[in-house]
């Protein structure tokens, strides 16, 4: 048993959704989450910059005495994810292989969606992983630049969203994929509305839904898991924008009062 | 990288069911299976005795240059798997705490049946992983100790296996599950059954897929993954029973040919 907070860091908001999936699987677990919504999105920054803030984020939550650390950020995952587990001692977990192995075991037909920021499409390392381990598999995948933006300013039912929803992914009409990777947390805030563009026959994996079986298997494994006995969670937010918002966001998400701390990286 | 096979074991040809899943999401890894259909099932034995036959497996296993060893054998994983784990030095992995986490995972009502052979139910060892992992979820059990012998001997189609199925789910009838876990890695070969006796809206966790994620996620995690470039997998099959029934119910349960040796551990 470990009664450590598990850490959890992303551009912005986009990693809540990974920790409402936490909660609901993991109950006991305590998390420590910064966001960096004052730079959000990663997705069109140089790759040598997301190194630089995504080591920033890691740093502050090795102050907050974490256990382990989800990357629940794609754009983050693709660019910086093994260096990060090489050098840290407890364990580090990105998004991108969940999500690459669910959708594997989701498709069927063997014709997989992926769609992301533009850095995490360009960097193909969803096309890379799922081949990696099925070679046979056929990836189609779409940058989507303008739907973590959308779901930063809480956009997400709006006329607008469902504009820039149905646009993005007329690419993908005639794709005949079964199944399509959410390759970005913030896009499962958009999964209503992307479902309806895609169709029900068409599986949405939520690669940060994904990762929590990861923490999941990696928690036991390594005998990590959070006691009962610690009592009931206090979860701590930072972002480093604007408390207030961010508060607004995850508070509609996780479906819970939180606190949020504005903090300077 | 590493191009060792994973070991996998059972008490017979239940963990056939795992070794199908692992075939079907991770194609490039070699399986050296062992089955110990001469005194399957396990379900109904002493504890103690279970302990010295699956030693006896995993000591064959340990012959066979194995990378990881994958308990694909509720009544195994009960009784010994965390003894095993401690012992060796590579990953072992047993079958019930991924169908634990899948299954609290799946359900949105909170009440999950499980069903096993005399022993996995008896050890209570589902109900005790799974409000480990979340107290709130109640866990209704029952031992189905038919199941198992109608699978050995291959009885998965035949009218007394439909009477057998109707009849030792009754109980089930009236529990009100949303989920219903297959503790015993021979029951995925009568689910088709199992689904039809529960109905649709009941969602069944096959415990032996879902360790494939586990496998997945620790090949992932230590870098044990099988190079492509090791070739095509030979997969290694033995059983202390009857070789040529053993090949039947595995061919026509993997969909392709495959050579099984006898061995008398």
């Amino acid at each position: 048993m470990d009664n450590r907070p598990i850490g959890f860091l992303d551009s912005g908001v986009g990693g809540l959704t990974v920790v409402r999936e936490l909660i609901r699987q993991l109950p006991q677990e305590e998390v420590v989450y910064v966001g960096d919504s004052a730079r959000a999105p990663y997705g069109p920054r140089p790759a040598e910059q997301i190194r630089e803030f995504t080591w920033q984020l890691v740093r502050f939550l090795l102050t907050k005495n974490v256990k382990m650390i989800v990357i629940a950020c794609n754009t983050a995952t693709a660019i910086v994810w093994e260096e990060i587990k090489e050098k840290l001692d407890i364990p580090v977990i990105g998004v991108i292989l969940p999500g690459a192995g669910a959708a594997i075991k989701a498709s069927q037909t063997g014709r997989i969606g992926v769609i992301g920021t533009p850095m995490t499409i360009q960097s193909d390392i969803y096309r890379e992983k799922i081949q990696f381990l099925a070679p046979q598999i056929e990836v189609i995948s779409l940058a989507c630049p303008r739907f973590a933006p959308l779901v930063e300013s809480n956009e997400i039912n709006s006329s607008l969203a469902k504009k820039v929803v149905y646009e993005s992914l007329a690419p993908l009409a005639e794709a005949e994929l079964d199944t399509l990777v959410l390759g970005c947390t913030h896009y499962p805030l958009l999964g209503a509305l992307i479902q309806r563009v895609m169709g029900s026959n068409v599986s949405l994996i939520d690669s940060g839904a994904e990762c929590v079986r990861d923490i999941s298997v990696l928690l036991n494994y390594f005998q990590l898991n959070r006691s009962w006995s610690a009592g009931s969670s206090r979860h701590q937010f930072y972002t480093t924008a604007s408390a207030k918002s961010f508060q607004d966001i995850a508070e509609s998400w996780l479906k819970q009062t939180i606190d949020v701390e504005h903090v300077d990286l």
